[in-house]
């Protein structure tokens, strides 16, 4: 549903900064919640993503003082069909893993409020890198409607005992719980947040595509697994690894101390 | 097994708060040790409440000076017959699991010491807020007998290091330990938690008995399944939640700013 | 591969204290490096050490300056063949496991850094205690190799959020980040860590063996397991617990306020 006060504005933004794709949710006076229309140019947006050979590393933050305030609960009331709402649903959790399926590695850059979905967003990128003020919440209760889909990755980073604690009181939490907790992998003063976004996501997009792209889908892969499954998985795609030019080089390179190499990429 | 102490008095006491259920553990001088009589008394009341309509939140809470101390050991001893043994055991886990599966949410209000079956106790619930003077332990290890059912829910909480260095030690930890591993949802100054305690169950109890039951199952049930099937079951969840009369009245005060509803809970 | 600069010593020590076992890992010019011999040697020793009745409690530590730098990357390039690679990994996944299949607890004693398939080994430790000053790191991708099989075990010590930092930066991490992480369960200052590791593991000791075997065995296996599951085999493990007299002897030691028995061990 476009967002009247900025009808003309794309709701999503995308900047390349080299090897660097930077999302910018751009629906600042709706506090970028996740309108159909946002959904779908994420969705959009990450099928490019993954086709694209240039780009190593993608960065999501957000335009205006929130990160994203989580549906478009205008839209959401705009139909009373089950239809509807669960073609919604699907359609945002549909979007939700692809970010676990992108090969490039997904970083969050979170200023401002993360609510609900938006919290979902979150917890629901590999990194994510938080300004100290940044707050977190998981609000349904407050609306009469659990928040469930967020709750599924929410639950995976935090665990049960704090994840119930968010979902039955609606309470924010700090950026600094949300580290200790699980939900960030970092966070940074705010005034440094977009250097420390952009050194982190530059520094990752400095290896090789390959090695991220095989290394992310093992690991979220194995997680899934046995422990026994796990180690056999994870030990032929190590021992594919050390056949590829990526890993010849970077080793050679590595014990005769020279510089990290150019990445062939394969 | 009775405790002669008290012998006339009921091993469970239940106090309601409005919508607050409040379960005392009520054997302090056997430091509220979890005998046949206890559990049991746990699991009727578990089953009575679970039927009712109008209670929205359980607490659980200790007569005395420790929280709970685990099975009794003497009870323990009195027999030296596998089935007896493992009838205790399944007794207690079965009422455990009535813990994850009743329809309320659960809080564990932990003042003083809480080991063994104690600390199991604490884990399997769905919120723990304790006592910054309160201490865990599954000190099993002490008595040659490993706490096995604790682990459960302990190991699920707090992950492996941390709860193997418990189990295999058998050395107590403090709160603020327990909060940074994930035993805990929140810890407070031991003078306000009875404060602490009650204003967090009434928070909860304000909100839709709908919403909170449906939630809490969606979540234990989604967590044990894998990333993709917890999305499809979550959406389809949340879509029907939509429908609900609760969503309805509570999105549409959130949207025009009016406060929460009263929650029709259908 | 032999380590020149030390070919005629052996790259493991094993040293029994009573009854504790501590090995050192001892190729301290080459970081400690797994090589095939060191990896062999760990193997063998840990079959040794199932079948040793006299020894309680396992302890991994490292001669040098770092505790284990992963793989030797000479030997790795050492062929370009799949099948050479595909057995170095598969060994090296073997050992990890056996570490979880040990009767015995084994601790990892971490002084110095730990990279790669050296954090590996002390993520697949059922304990670890580390120097304050110790460093943990997944670089990898500095050689163009992703940490793998490192990656099994530490995303299930430290969750997603934090495990994909690590190892999609390669940075390392203090000890006090990886406690609050999950990947530790003790650290204390660095001129502490010879005696709190020593204490930590003759306190172990000072069980009995058949329960921490017992436990340690049921713990991983019902951690694989769902909820119910987990509470039905724990159930009758701990039931098949009371009947042994360790637990006889134990408790009503601790009924009649005696010391702790000489465990009988069945």
């Amino acid at each position: 549903m476009p967002d009247p006060a900025t009808a003309n504005e794309p709701v999503l933004l995308r900047e390349d900064h080299g090897r660097v794709a930077v999302l910018t949710l751009n629906r600042p006076r709706a506090m970028n919640a996740l309108s159909s229309d946002l959904i779908a140019a994420l969705d959009q947006e990450f099928d490019r993503l993954n086709a694209d050979e240039t780009i190593r590393v993608v960065v999501i933050q957000a335009n205006g003082r929130a990160f994203c305030a989580g549906h478009d609960l205008r839209e959401v009331r705009s139909s009373e069909d089950y239809a509807f709402h669960h073609a919604l649903m699907s359609r945002c959790s549909a979007m939700m893993l692809k970010i676990a399926r992108l090969k490039q590695p997904v970083i969050a850059k979170v200023r401002g409020i993360a609510t609900a979905a938006g919290c979902q967003l979150v917890a629901q990128c590999d990194l994510a890198i938080a300004s100290a003020e940044a707050k977190f919440a998981t609000p349904g209760v407050h609306i009469g409607l659990f928040c469930g889909t967020p709750s599924v990755p929410l639950g995976r980073n935090v665990g049960s005992k704090r994840a119930l604690d968010m979902l039955f009181t609606g309470e924010p939490v700090s950026a600094e719980t949300a580290l200790r907790d699980g939900l960030l992998s970092r966070v940074v003063p705010d005034d440094h947040l977009d250097a420390a976004a952009m050194d982190l996501a530059q520094h990752i997009a400095s290896k090789s595509p390959l090695v991220l792209a095989q290394g992310k889908a093992m690991f979220h892969r194995h997680m899934a697994m046995d422990l026994e499954q796990a180690y056999a998985y994870a030990s032929s795609t190590m021992a594919g690894g050390l056949m590829r030019e990526d890993a010849k080089l970077g080793i050679d390179a590595f014990v005769q101390k020279k510089p990290q190499p150019d990445w062939p990429g394969r």
